[in-house]
């Protein structure tokens, strides 16, 4: 089958590197110059709302996925008119706005932390009753990385982070949770579901460094707890693909955070640490394949690589370390790959975790 | 690191999705039209011996390797005084003459099929005398999957076989043996050595069909023979990379049948089989990355896909199958793609194998 994929970043190049072997071709769309999936199919480089680059696309695959969810409404729904874009369009919309996404939650009766709009000053007053202090301010949308959101303790902080990020804001209460959690769900085209266990995130500077699965002393009942949250979102959108929820554990409450409509940065240990990974699941979902039932045999975790490359010799080295590297140049704050760890034992991965960490430059 | 691959085909292509991830850039040297590594890098689409192609692999690459051994010997001589050749070229002598092959395991003190030249009929006697009835008749130059080769029960029908092959015959015994066995080394730049378990293999019509491993109630014993074996070839020959032994056990006894200085088809299985595959270890050596240990969790299986397309669905359908195609266009006697097989029980192999193989056409 001839994959189309809007982006052509890590996580599309991944996508391919995972589909190639079943047989498909891929296609990107991607204006960026030199993109980490470059070498493995064609790329269409002009930007993600050009008339003729997306009548490219439409006319060179069978089915369209995306690697990122701030697709524009308008591509998704020229491309949507003409082939399956998968996951389906109205996943986009829930996920390019925080707001649109927070009252899907509500809606679907998935916890949240208590959250409210703000656009202007006046809404100040009822977003901090409702938020609480501290309170998180984010912008609506394009907000990735920890970027475009701040922590206020006050209702001045409030106002000048709203007069420097907004408008456009949603503000939400400050979560302090147990720890972060997400929960990789695909859908498939014929209605199965599958998911993954629930992963352990650590993050720092609000960029994702480590990961492990399955998330320690997660009981049966939390992953019960946790799919059937993502599985209310997927039977609303017709979900087809993997879709990442990230959630705060707070005691054994689980509130939504966010989603992405897409193969997550949480997942990238299923490469090595799971019988089938997040990438061949999706391409498997949104070119109609069967999915394939997640198999952990053991604990896995993962390392982000971020800003700096380290001696691939030396993360070669070590026995437990599988080095993904994605191609692009170092630059702070990027991500630039990362590393699984498998084969050790429950009470060694935190331990691989720090000799990989310690590899890392930065 | 630039990789330069002589050859396109489906071994060079799946050393390239196992190199990518590694942060290399692979250049293939490939005449054929459409190869099946070409959606993975740069093609130069001229002969194997062409001064234009090996000059602009030469410019194009850092460290060049091979698929298949047939490659002449001018030009690995030409590339080998400008760059790295690795495997050295010397293991290209050794393995594309099967009476070089064959004199190189005497020579080490490696036990073979009794064997004999066979160029003109007044050798006749002394190869039936040496090879003893039935004997197998083969090229010495250019013979795969079984092509190129004949079994004889008569004098008449040697001197009947050397007028249709001949001349450049060579003469073997024929092996009545318990089973077919194969053992997969890999050396690196830094003189380590890494060995995969005994696989072992089934053929029909001289083409391989499935393999195991690790190879049923292979005794570590067995085990360590066969790796000293494979050590002492690679010891002579300064080996770098995967070297694969195809090996017949009779008894407890193993004979040396044939070798090939690259990844190789009985070891497709550890794509899914084992934490590393042959793949990312042969390119980890050539490219001076240290090796990984090979751990292989449970028993693994792999089914080629031979002359015609299974259904796809229907082997994504199957939990414990992996399904791996190499773009191929279908055609009687072509290996297509092979499945891999992970997950089952010792006692539950045999069963995957053949609920795998009811799925593949012809």
């Amino acid at each position: 089958m001839r994959v189309g994929i809007l982006g052509g970043g890590q996580l599309a190049r991944m996508l391919a590197l995972e589909g190639i072997p079943l047989g498909h071709h891929f296609t990107f769309l991607e204006p960026a110059p030199d993109p980490p999936a470059g070498s493995l199919g064609e790329v269409v480089d002009t930007a993600y709302d050009d008339p003729a680059g997306l009548a490219r696309i439409a006319a060179a695959t069978d089915v369209v996925t995306y690697e990122f969810e701030n697709v524009p409404a308008s591509s998704a729904a020229y491309l949507a008119a003409r082939l399956p874009v998968l996951p389906p369009p109205a996943a986009l919309e829930a996920t390019q706005d925080r707001l649109a996404e927070k009252r899907l939650f509500r809606e679907l009766d998935i916890p949240t932390a208590p959250f409210h709009r703000l656009d202007t000053p006046d809404q100040l007053d009822a977003a901090v009753a409702v938020a609480g202090l501290p309170a998180v301010l984010k912008t609506r949308r394009f907000g990735y990385d920890g970027k475009g959101q701040t922590v206020v303790h006050s209702p001045a902080e409030a106002a000048a982070a709203l007069a420097t990020l907004g408008p456009g804001l949603i503000a939400e209460g400050f979560v302090r949770f147990s720890r972060e959690l997400s929960i990789l769900g695909v859908g498939g085209r014929d209605g199965s579901r599958v998911f993954y266990p629930l992963t352990e995130n650590h993050h720092r500077d609000g960029i994702l460094r480590a990961s492990r699965a399955p998330a320690p002393a997660a009981t049966p009942e939390l992953q019960a707890r946790a799919e059937r949250l993502a599985a209310r979102v997927m039977d609303r959108l017709g979900y087809v693909g993997v879709l990442a929820i990230e959630l705060f554990q707070v005691g054994d409450r689980l509130l939504a955070n966010e989603m992405a409509p897409r193969v997550h940065n949480s997942g990238h240990w299923t490469l090595d640490g799971a019988n089938v990974s997040q990438f061949e699941n999706h391409i498997r979902a949104v070119t109609g394949l069967p999915l394939a039932e997640p198999c952990v045999p053991g604990p896995a975790a993962m390392v982000n690589i971020i800003g700096e490359l380290p001696d691939p010799a030396a993360v070669a080295a070590l026995p437990f370390a599988h080095l993904h590297l994605y191609d692009k140049a170092p630059r702070p704050g990027r991500k630039l790959g990362h590393v699984n760890i498998t084969g050790l034992g429950e009470f060694e991965v935190a331990e691989g975790v720090r000799r990989v960490s310690e590899l890392l430059p930065g």
